[in-house]
Order: structure tokens, then sequence, then C-alpha cells
């Protein structure tokens, strides 16, 4: 097909339609907790014992039994046998913080509320029962639902599951992410030195198959194919075991434009055509159960498309937390026109000293230096005309 | 020593001071671009070639010599003849998005400007010269500095290192951390499943060399070593190879704490003793030009003293950008209280659709278990007596 677009979806509207389309992988694998960091629990964590295991001393001093102590103070001072195991009526044991609190102690004086004398030792408070003792239990009670399904683990959690004796986990495989980049003027990296005019070196779904790692996925990087629609089915088709297909390339509306025809034969494209600047030419599809996203050539269009669409495709189907991105407020040095009707990515160079916003100037969407030259995005929403210098406004730190 | 805290340092002081005493590495190495997202240069890039290195079509459409266009509209068509390859008076050649210019063109006439008649088109629209043109390095220019030293590279930069033609850049060296954990109560989790009263699982190791590994180091997790001066110094001496080296456990003022007199005796502590809670107990020193942060054995004060002070030194060490974290504004459900004086970090919850955050009630610093509970932390400075029920906050996320 050739010519203009029919209809354009609101980015919002687009992710929903999309994300509707399709169900979260079920596909578990064991992890050694020493590589389940960022893994996703496929299972609830329950604890099979208690931590601490055993009556822990929470300061450095002396076990007592806490009736021996009624009445000691600074002027009348209580004398206690310094025992090494056990204590009994009139002794006490020397404890430290985290040690085992010994048989017949209920109770620890701390080392500053005493005088050592000899092997005796003057208590000089009273203790109440279990004061400055860590019940068994006291952190994480035996048969407690630690970590529920869908937690994304942390390394403090490593260190939860390691204190409850766990070594290996069961986490959600990483979905398998192929990467098709597409384009008759598009050539491999290990051609690049000898560049014709016209080729371009395949960058795209290098950028695509990066960020699909960082963000939790197993990116499976493609081979080029050309702008030949039975070339591209005969790609789709064998990456079909895959859970999630990016294309890159092809998928606007001119003569070389064969992709989302293509997704179209094989499945259905639910939307073809977003409210976005960049990123307009975006198509959203599924073959078999398997989401495709179909990302423009242009490079800041599919970044922003990588982000906006593919990122949340992932986590979906990854059961990934949709963690807030990190933002900061700056006040922008300049105004940042936009696009009406569609939600525009400018691209700013923030100062976080001065918390201002330098937006990027370029000529447009095939200019991916200006994302490199950016270390952060202003979203202007469809309905919003741009903002004006001195606007505060939020800034997407770029990943 | 034995006894109580003579001093305490506040939380940004004692960063400032450990932060002065060292300097960044300037090891570098070089990788393939396959494996740099993450690294920081230690050196500018250059443009070795422009980018495009060809007038490039901005648009499907026909090139042509702009002067064969002029009084050109739809009332006014006039008629190319189409060629395969050079453009010359009266001839133009069909292009795509990113094709070539062709010899002779100087413009590009939009496809939906034209109308085909046979191997002739008309051409409806008059275009200047360099129309839906894009100039030889339009993008990036031969020579142009593309990334300056120190610049950490994101997936959308290996592009546009990829589209320069460049497959391997020099960067600093990942900085080698130490990992040394300490204490006769701790044991490996290999005996976890063994674990007598009073014994406690090696955790903070584990948990610091992860956050150590998630933040661009390389880390050492090192065997644990028993409150013994003398063994703990062996421990110390065989890591000044290090460049960063971390000690946990031993560091408060207790007969079995040894770490900060150990490290006074090899170099010099800087500071023992921080405003905050948890994490008072921190030390931090210089031994031969290394840089020794002094965690305390409780995991959660571990927990902070890892992003308050592990974390900005491994920074600064391997040249890596402080970037702001991941922050969220929320509405208290309950009130955090506070230590007068001390920064305080309290765990919480946020429900992010409601973006509330509930106080996770522990009871004290040893209660890991009660990050694992949270996915923030609510930070209350020095000279403020905690907040408010219904205040609304802001939230580090716990990555």
């Amino acid at each position: 097909m050739t010519g203009f677009f029919k209809e354009r979806t609101p980015v919002n509207q687009a992710r929903k339609i999309f994300l509707n389309a399709f169900n979260s992988i079920e596909n578990t694998e064991q992890v050694s907790i020493d590589e389940c960091s960022g893994r996703i629990l496929s299972d609830s964590v329950t604890a099979n014992r208690n931590v601490p295991h055993y009556r822990r001393a929470a300061m450095d001093g002396y076990a007592v039994r806490s009736s021996d102590t009624v009445g000691a103070s600074p002027d009348n001072p209580i004398m206690l046998q310094i025992d090494d195991e056990e204590v009994v009526e009139g002794t006490c044991v020397r404890v430290h913080t985290g040690s085992s609190i010994p048989d017949g102690a209920d109770a620890v004086v701390m080392v500053e509320d005493t005088t050592p004398v000899g092997d005796m030792v003057e208590i000089l408070t009273h203790v109440h029962p279990n004061k400055h003792v860590g019940i068994i239990g006291e952190d994480i009670e035996k048969n407690d639902t630690v970590f529920t399904d869908g937690h994304m683990l942390r390394p403090c959690d490593l260190a939860v599951l390691a204190s409850l004796g766990i070594n290996n986990v069961t986490v959600y495989k990483k979905p398998h992410v192929s990467v098709i980049p597409t384009g008759n003027e598009v050539v491999p990296r290990t051609s690049s030195s000898q560049l014709q005019p016209g080729k371009v070196v395949e960058t795209n779904g290098l950028m695509t198959a990066k960020y699909v790692e960082k963000w939790g996925g197993l990116p499976e990087h493609c081979d080029i194919v050309s702008d030949d629609p039975e070339l591209i089915i005969s790609a789709i088709q064998s990456q079909l075991e895959s859970d999630i297909i990016i294309l890159c390339g092809g998928t606007s509306v001119g003569e070389r434009d064969h992709v989302p025809d293509v997704v179209k034969s094989l499945g259905n494209v639910l939307v073809h055509g977003v409210s976005m600047s960049p990123g307009k030419p975006i198509a959203l599809g599924m073959i078999d159960n398997v989401p495709v996203v179909c990302l423009p050539g242009y490079p800041v269009a599919a970044f922003i498309g990588l982000f906006m669409f593919a990122r949340p495709a992932l986590r979906k189907i990854g059961h990934i937390p949709d963690l807030p991105d990190a933002t900061v407020k700056a006040e922008l040095s300049d105004k940042i026109p936009s696009k009406e009707g569609y939600m525009t990515f400018s691209r700013v160079v923030v100062d976080f000293g001065s918390s201002t916003a330098h937006p990027v100037m370029t000529s447009g969407a095939g200019v991916l230096s200006s994302v490199a030259k950016s270390n952060g995005l202003v979203i202007v929403p469809e309905n919003i005309e741009g903002y004006e210098k001195g606007e505060k406004v939020d800034i997407f730190l770029i990943e």
C-alpha cells in the first residue's frame, strides 16, 4: 500500500489494545540465588525456619535472670557470678550482640549498666523479662510468606533468602525476544568499513537487542531481511517460538513498506499508525499468540517506540513489575513545540546542578545523535500545545 | 575499645570527607560495542566519517533538479522522464526514504505530489534546492565529538557508535571491590542447613556483592573472617590491590568490634560514627590509597550504609555518573517517627495506584525482612522530627 495513514490511534489506547491481546508467559526455571537478582518469582516463598532460630542478644552485656535484677541500681548494685554456659539463680553469662541467650536467662543487661569485679559483675539496673532479647522468629517466623509470586528479586532480598537457607528459587523464564532488522539499505556492521552510498549500518536491531537485555529479556538479534514480503514472512515464521517479535523498519506506507501487510497476512494488525511524534508509523499485531512490535526505521522513532510499546510488552509477558522511571523536574531553557494531536517526545539535556533542561534542536526522527546528546525526554501530551520557556516539566532520564 | 561513640558525623559531611580522600581510577580497557552497555568512556569519541555519508532522500518520491520544477502545480504539472541512475535536465529518478540522491539531482518531490504516467511522471509542485534531501553529515559531521570522556554508554549510544563503524571503545575498568564478611557468629551459606544457636548465615556480604555488581563494580566476595584483629589485618592486606574494600560487621564499640581499630592500625579512620539511623556504627577510612567502607553487621544498617557510602565511592572511583534515583511522591498512611539529630531511614510500602506509602513497622536494624517487605525508603533529614500522617513525601524506590 502507498499513501497516507488513514487512522492514528492515541498512544495510551494503542498500548492498551496491544497489552490486552496477549498473556504473560508461565514457563519457569530454577536458578541459584547467586544468579537471581532482577528475576521474577513464579511462586511465593515461605520461611521454612525461624529467623533468628534462637533467642538472640540484641546488645553486648550479660544474660541474666530478670528476677535476679529486681531493685538493682547504681546505688544498689546486685552482684552476679559470671558463668560460661548456663544461667541459674545468682549467675550470668557474658553475651555479645547476636549471641545465643543461654538457658535459664530471660534478659540482657547492657555492658554499660554493669561493672566487672574479678569473676563477678555488678548489675546496676533492673531489667524486665525479654529486655534486649530478640525472640525466636522475631525477624521472620517459620511458615511466614516472605515473598509473593511476581516479586522482582533485589540484592537485599537475596540476603533474606540466604538467611532462610534457601539456595535456589523458581522464577519465570526470561522472555525470548526476536529482533528482525529489515531494509534493502541496511547492511551488517561487519561490512561497515566499505559503506556504499544509499547503505546504512544496521543499528536499530543492535539498540533494540541491548534494551531488551537491559529490561530483562533474552534478545535474539536475527539477520537482516530485505524489503521482500516473502523473505519477511519466512523470517517471522522462523521466530514464532519466541515470546515477542520486534521488526525494525518497513512500517510506513511507502512502496517498500511491507511489514504491516505481512503481519496482517500471518495474523492480525491491531494498530497501525499512532498519534506520536516521532513514531507515527508504528504497527502492533499478533501472530499465533506472539505479540509483534513493528518499529519504524527512523532511529529516534524506533527508540521511542521501544520505550512506549516494546518495554511494556516485555514487562507484561515476563511478569516484570512496571516500576516508575526515574524523573527529575527541570525548568526549560527554551520552548518545546509539539505537533498538534500527537504525543510529542522532545530530547533535552538536563543540567542537574541548575535543574535546567535544554531542548536539543534536531531536524527529525532520523537523527539518533540527538538522543546521544540528550540525557532526558520531555513528553508533551496530545492535548497540549508544547511547553513554554521557563516552564517546570517532568523529565524522563534516558537509561 | 568498649563504650559509647564519642562523635557522630552528619551523613553528608561524612560522605564528603570520604569521597575527598581518594581519586578515580585511570585504568582502561578496550571492549566491543556488544559488551559496552553501562560502561564509562575514558576517551572522547570523534566521528571518523559523516552520517549520512551520502545525500539521503528524506521522503519516498522522485529525485529531481529543483530548477526543472519551477512553476509546477496541480494545475500546471511538469512532465519528467523517469530514469534509473542519473538525473539530467528533464529527467528524474525514483527514490525511497534513505536512498542515495542520484548525481545531478538536488531535491526530492514527495510521491504524494506526483502522478505517474507510463515511464513519465507529472510533478505537481515546485521544490527548492535540498527539499527533502538529507545533506552529508546532517546527523553527525566527520570530526564531531560524539561522546565525551566520562559518558556512560546506553543502548541508544551503541547504535550511534555502530553507525560510525566503531566496533570497540576504550572504557574505564570496572572497579574491583573486595567484600570481607567478619564475625564469629557468621557461617557460610553452605553450612546453613545445620545452623547452631548463636550462628547466622553470611548474608551481608552476598547482598553487598550483588549491589556492587548491579552498580557497575566487580565484586570479590571473600571468605568470612572471625573477630580476631590479626586475621582481619591479614584479610585486608590480601585485598590491597582492590579499588575499594568493604568490611561487613565488627564496626561498633563492643569487645568484639575490631574493624575500625584494625583500619586505624593499617591506615586512617576518617569517620567512625555517623548521625544516621540505622547505621550509626559505620566507619570510613583509607589504607594505602584504598578506600575502606566498614558496614555494621545489622543487615538494615549495612543496607543503608551501602547506598549512602559504598555506592557513591564506587561511582567516584569508577567515573560512574551519579544519576538521581527513581523517586515517587506519596502520601503517608501513618506517621514516621525519627531519631532526633539522626538522618532516619524508614522503610515503606508504596501503593502506586493510590500514591500512598505505608510505613513498615519494625523492631530495629536487625530485621532485614522489613526491607524485603518494602519497596521504598523515606529519608527524614537530621533537623526534622519525623513526618506526620497525611504528609506528601519523596520515596526512594529500593532497587
